[in-house]
């Protein structure tokens, strides 16, 4: 039973330690205060540093940055050992060097290597299967690599070896990251739904305002938000299904799929999948909006005044077949397209992507996306119908805003419609392949 | 550090390559054009096949078996060393031997072990951890295999080995497939949806038409939808439930549960899931179809010329007690059913359902699940309440559509309630214990 | 190439079978009857007992507990062999000791092991990756247990080593256990329930009928339905919020964080995931029942009441532009908490939160949630607006019940805006790095 040290009695020692424990490792904590060992595990020993620092060969330091300092004074104690880093910052850029190199400057002796900082206490205390269970290491010495990965690996982890310790700094940014791919596709869905917003704002209340008088503001809850929504839904659907299209013209343009794509495509391709579940998620806000529709007092009072007015005029009220033919059929595809849509998403959770093989993944997210996309435009297209054709649609020259959200969906149809073709599909195949 | 060398520098061989590097591994690639080196992984060398070869005891061929052609001419050079078998075909059935076996049959002096074929060339580059992790191999020699598992393993992989090099045609088959489980269930639902469209057309459309010469197509979008999608799920999620309990009574006359099920049985056993996710599937589009109800054209015109009636023939306009109660009772059965329905859904997601232990899942899916069917069953019953003793409900002789759906449902229900009885349960529960 | 051999013939006994088989064990199984070996795996044997026994250093005994008695019999061939114990009890507290113990008892010079006893034949035979990966094991000597980490890893299993074999009570425990952790929050759950539900039933329908002799018990399935789910919902929203909330002032009291929380306060804290997903369980009810208000026949029936008696009555009907507003605005922020609420399951779930990083997982879990209870409590407050002014509102002296339902959210939110007020944000971050 190999002995391990772990310098720091904090959270996160006492959680490594624990596991460390459970995987039969010998735990010796090195403490400024070894009396103080009330919520270390069972059948771990405290002492103080240097005497901690003797008992091991592989030193774990868990301990802040800030502290640091008193490792210096132990720098001859820990010549030879293998010292873990495992510190994360509160910011980037608070140093110039990385914690690891720092260590390693303080120790020159010692083997520094850096690992284990992407792993949570709380996930090295809950079992290991339940959080992230990717050590990643960088460091200079391979034996010394090694030595941890062989401790991590028994702990349960698998390692993703990163290099040399100037890896470091990447490393220590990790833990930093607040959804690094989610960024591009936010400012999008940012940037649309502000536009969109005050495009329809100016049709439906400032032109009310301006032109009858008519106070309509109370429209914003959730007239104008069940405008907003689905437009940028659908938008942002098609936006994740352009590049695909695009790299395929480039691709036959080339003659060559070894040519890299330029960078803002590549970016923009792995993107697609946060761009594809913001769509979903403003389509799920949309498909509410939209159930609530008869529950609203505005829309129970239109209708009441309605039925009121046509008893007091005698009115005959005829029903139009075209009317409830197209009604329906805008709100099947509608349910039809949101069907498909939740399916996407369900297929792109985790779980689920890793237990489908690359053609059944493919299908559902290429073929069945393709599906979505066509059901939801649609769905627009015949909610529309010949709005377009009525001058009174146009207010101040605007457009309604739906046909605005199908110009997007349009184009990448076209553009797909013609990659199918055979003639094209089989040329595209060939490059695809590899065949030259 | 041990040197692995690549053949082919495509997709699959660049995202290997740098997945090794990682690993600590020296990469040495193979190419028909050592020169153009320009997207392969930093830290790699390029040289032509032949000197490639000669630097590594392990290859990769990721080379498409089309241009295995030129493998022939490195016999000499490949004799004593270890091939690994990457490819995959593009449809089944394409070539009389597998790829592995072919491969072997080029170069007889060296090992060919089939590996990494299920793995894509996304997974190796995303990391891992997102796509599929399960490494399945096979070959003829332990220690070449050992080999294998070695490498895979320092990736982060798990391995399965599925045997001799024979093996090699199913793994081959395996990235070829699309969702073979999901066939027979997609049948079922096909097939019934087909055949309940076609009565409830019959029923309300054509009749409607002959009899009273009214053209009520429109209805297809939306009202014949929720009244097959229903019943399709009704009649799934029975038949999800049904094996089990015939298997019950087998295992009663069999008298043990070491007798093999019949052939039919244990393949419908094996795709319950599907069944049932199907079915939840088919749920949820009835619940979207239903929650529109209200906002469509013609509902609202229906109600309309309603409340305009009952002014114009000042008529009373009764409020009947028991049509609350029985109204209400139903929906809210539907609610509570379909969220138990969604329950069984999520503890089916893979990442769920491992992180339950065994009696915790059939806790939910065999308890609550037999509650889903219960109260969804009461649901449909409470909609059709005395429907079915009124003469006007048979059109043509055809009872109403959701008499039929109540069959099935209603049989696994009795015989389920047969098995719990506690004297057959005693039984039941004995054979299954193995206590003979 | 290892030789295993196992002990029965049993489900779990050919499911290991085949499983070490695939990984490359040879395989013997120690029978009752030899002959009958139809069922098991190809490529294994199958003696008897003894005979097998001595083939292989390492025993599965894959034999229910009651029939351990013919191992004594074999106790001089077993001496200096590995036994592992994977049996499960049907019921806890069934014997006195546990099972492994029990065997030891039995075969005094063998060393026992425990393990595999949490893997369900299923999982062995179904991949591995599909269920429950981790393998607890408990025993007495390392060798041995080295051994059994040996092959469950081999198996693709991960290992977890609980310590000596007196672990073993605890290890049979796990696979009987029925949701621990939910147990708490359901009795909350309940309790709540069951309160809200009687508050609501004496104010709607017995006052009811005792001050206007109405009958009003239709009312239950839906009207009071959506009155008790929401509620619940709401206040266990909060009450998943207050633990956080109530640690940061005991922290700030005590000064330091490593002063262990009260008992209650710990516990507490760990069931707070499951509280939140009943809420949201909860929460999902209140919208479905929400969204079928408009199709209920006793909606209908007041509506088109109302309408009529408009008509005839010949009164003007007004529209109130601060109702529209008030009415839209409670509806969207409901929308909006729910959309976030699911998020926050989302969330949840082990394979998305273990593609978060610590940071992403709070700021998910802890800013947006604050964000969702924020906007919940919100929407509860705009529905209520001005009602609990209104006397007719407190029947019997019994406030509204949505009034009771925002207490301890605004606790919640108020002792929240404490925390975060800048000056006692400082010191409570302060705390919780550690710098004193
Ligand atoms: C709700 C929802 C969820 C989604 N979830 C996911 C998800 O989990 N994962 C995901 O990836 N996407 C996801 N998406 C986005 C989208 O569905 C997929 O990216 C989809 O595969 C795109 O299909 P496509 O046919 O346009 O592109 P592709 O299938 O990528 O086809 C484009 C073609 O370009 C070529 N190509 C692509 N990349 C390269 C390259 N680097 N080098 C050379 N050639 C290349 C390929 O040969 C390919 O045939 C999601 C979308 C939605 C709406
Ligand atoms: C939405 C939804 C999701 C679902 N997800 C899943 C899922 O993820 N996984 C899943 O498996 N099912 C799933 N199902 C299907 C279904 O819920 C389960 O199969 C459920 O366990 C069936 O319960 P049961 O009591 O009928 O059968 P069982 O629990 O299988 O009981 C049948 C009895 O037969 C015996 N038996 C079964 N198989 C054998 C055998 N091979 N040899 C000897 N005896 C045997 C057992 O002793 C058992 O007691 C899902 C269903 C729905 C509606
Ligand atoms: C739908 C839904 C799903 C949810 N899913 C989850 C889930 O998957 N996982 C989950 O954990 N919660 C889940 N929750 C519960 C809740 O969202 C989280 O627990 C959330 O992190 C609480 O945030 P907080 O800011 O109140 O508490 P925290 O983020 O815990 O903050 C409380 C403070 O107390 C301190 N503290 C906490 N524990 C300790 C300790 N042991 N020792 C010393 N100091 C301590 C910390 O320093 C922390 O800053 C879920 C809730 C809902 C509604
Ligand atoms: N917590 C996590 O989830 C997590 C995750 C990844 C990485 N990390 C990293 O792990 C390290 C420790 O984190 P933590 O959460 O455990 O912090 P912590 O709870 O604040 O514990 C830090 C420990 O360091 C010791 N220490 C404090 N001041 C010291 C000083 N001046 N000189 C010497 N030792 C001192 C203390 O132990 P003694 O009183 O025994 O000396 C203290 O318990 C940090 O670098 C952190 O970035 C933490
Ligand atoms: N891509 C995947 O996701 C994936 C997944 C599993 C298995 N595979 C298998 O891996 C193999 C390679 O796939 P890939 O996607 O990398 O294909 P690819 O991108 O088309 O690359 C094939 C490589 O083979 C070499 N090559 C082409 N023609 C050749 C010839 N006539 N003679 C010698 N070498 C030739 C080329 O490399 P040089 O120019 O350097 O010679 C080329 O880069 C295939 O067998 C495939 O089935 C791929
Ligand atoms: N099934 C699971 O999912 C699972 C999961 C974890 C743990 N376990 C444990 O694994 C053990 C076996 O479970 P199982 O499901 O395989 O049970 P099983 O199907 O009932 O098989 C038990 C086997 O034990 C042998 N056996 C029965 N009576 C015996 C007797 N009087 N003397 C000697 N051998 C006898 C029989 O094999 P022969 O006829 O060949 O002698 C029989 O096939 C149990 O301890 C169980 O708790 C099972
Ligand atoms: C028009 C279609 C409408 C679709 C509606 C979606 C409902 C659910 C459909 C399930 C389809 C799953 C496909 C999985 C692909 C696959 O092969 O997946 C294969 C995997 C792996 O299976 P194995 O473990 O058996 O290998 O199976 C799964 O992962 C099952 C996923 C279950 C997902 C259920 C999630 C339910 C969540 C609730 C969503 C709806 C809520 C609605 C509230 C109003
Ligand atoms: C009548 C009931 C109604 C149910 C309605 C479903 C709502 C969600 C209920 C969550 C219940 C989770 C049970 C998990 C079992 C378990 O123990 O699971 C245990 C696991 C593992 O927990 P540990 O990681 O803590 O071990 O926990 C989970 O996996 C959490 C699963 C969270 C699932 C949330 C998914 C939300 C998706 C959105 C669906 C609804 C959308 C509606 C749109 C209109
Ligand atoms: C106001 C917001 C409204 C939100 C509404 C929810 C809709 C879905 C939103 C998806 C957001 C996912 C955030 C994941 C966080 C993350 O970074 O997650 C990161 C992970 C990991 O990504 P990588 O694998 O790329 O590393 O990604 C995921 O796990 C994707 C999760 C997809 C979830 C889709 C589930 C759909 C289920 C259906 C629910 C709705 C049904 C409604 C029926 C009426
Ligand atoms: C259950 C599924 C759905 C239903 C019931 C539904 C219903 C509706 C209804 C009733 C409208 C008219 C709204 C109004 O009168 O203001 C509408 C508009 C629209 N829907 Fe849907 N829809 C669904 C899904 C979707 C999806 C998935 C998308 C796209 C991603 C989408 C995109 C649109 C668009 C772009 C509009 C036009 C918005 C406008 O300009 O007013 N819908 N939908
Ligand atoms: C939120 C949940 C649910 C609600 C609100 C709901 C509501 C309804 C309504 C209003 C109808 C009458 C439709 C009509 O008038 O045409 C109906 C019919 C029906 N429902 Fe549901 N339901 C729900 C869930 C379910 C579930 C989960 C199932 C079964 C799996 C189911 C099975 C049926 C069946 C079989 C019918 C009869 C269809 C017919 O013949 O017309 N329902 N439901
Ligand atoms: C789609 C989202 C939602 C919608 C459309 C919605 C709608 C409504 C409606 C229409 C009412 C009035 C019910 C009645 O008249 O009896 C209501 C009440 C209420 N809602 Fe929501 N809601 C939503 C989400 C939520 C959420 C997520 C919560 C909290 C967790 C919540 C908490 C409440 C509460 C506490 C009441 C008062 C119940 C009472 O005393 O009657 N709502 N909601």
């Amino acid at each position: 039973q190999e002995t391990v040290c772990i310098f720091g009695t904090g959270d996160f020692g006492r959680s490594l330690g624990l596991r460390l424990l459970q995987s039969g490792y010998n735990v010796v904590y090195g403490s400024r205060d070894p009396k103080n060992s009330l919520l270390l595990p069972k059948g771990s020993k405290v002492m103080a540093h240097a005497a901690a620092a003797c008992e091991a060969h592989v030193i774990f330091v868990a301990v802040q940055r800030e502290h640091y300092g008193f490792l210096k004074s132990l720098a001859s104690t820990l010549a030879g050992k293998v010292l873990i880093d495992v510190s994360n910052n509160l910011r980037r850029g608070l140093y110039p060097e990385s914690n690891a190199e720092y260590l390693s400057s303080l120790v020159p002796g010692a083997t520094v290597v850096k690992a284990f900082n992407t792993i949570s206490a709380w996930a090295l205390q809950s079992g290991g299967l339940d959080a992230n269970r990717q050590v990643l290491i960088c460091g200079d010495r391979a034996d010394a690599k090694q030595q941890v990965v062989d401790i991590a690996q028994s702990l349960g982890f698998t390692v993703l070896d990163r290099g040399s310790l100037r890896a470091a700094a990447e490393l220590e940014d990790l833990p930093l990251q607040l959804f690094p791919l989610w960024r591009l596709p936010f400012c999008i869905a940012f940037c649309l739904t502000a536009f969109i917003f005050f495009y329809a704002l100016t049709r439906d209340v400032i032109y009310e305002r301006v032109t009858n008088g008519k106070d309509n503001a109370f429209r914003i809850m959730i007239s104008l938000a069940n405008r907003v929504f689905p437009i940028v839904s659908l938008v942002m659907l098609a936006l994740c299904y352009l590049p695909g299209a695009l790299a395929g013209f480039l691709q036959l343009y080339n003659g060559t799929k070894y040519r890299r794509f330029p960078d803002w495509l590549d970016r923009w391709m792995l993107c697609r999948k946060q761009l594809g579940l913001l769509a979903l998620a403003f389509g799920f806000l949309h498909v509410l909006y939209t159930l609530v529709i008869p529950i609203r007092y505005y829309v129970r009072y239109r209708i009441n005044v309605y039925v009121i007015s046509l008893v007091k005029d005698n009115k005959t009220y005829e029903f139009d077949n075209t009317v409830a033919w197209r009604h329906d059929a805008y709100i099947s595809m509608g349910i039809l397209g949101f069907g498909l849509f939740v399916l996407l998403g369900i297929t792109s959770l985790p779980s689920v992507s890793n237990s489908l093989n690359w053609r059944e993944f493919s299908f559902v997210q290429s073929k069945l996306g393709y599906m979505t996309l066509l059901l939801c435009t649609a769905h627009t297209f015949l909610y529309g119908w010949d709005k377009f054709l009525r001058t009174s649609s146009y207010r101040w020259w605007m457009p309604p805003s739906y046909m605005l959200s199908l110009v997007v969906p349009c184009v990448v149809l076209i553009l797909k419609l013609i990659l199918i073709m055979p003639c094209v599909d089989r040329k595209v195949t060939r490059i695809r392949q590899g065949w030259e």
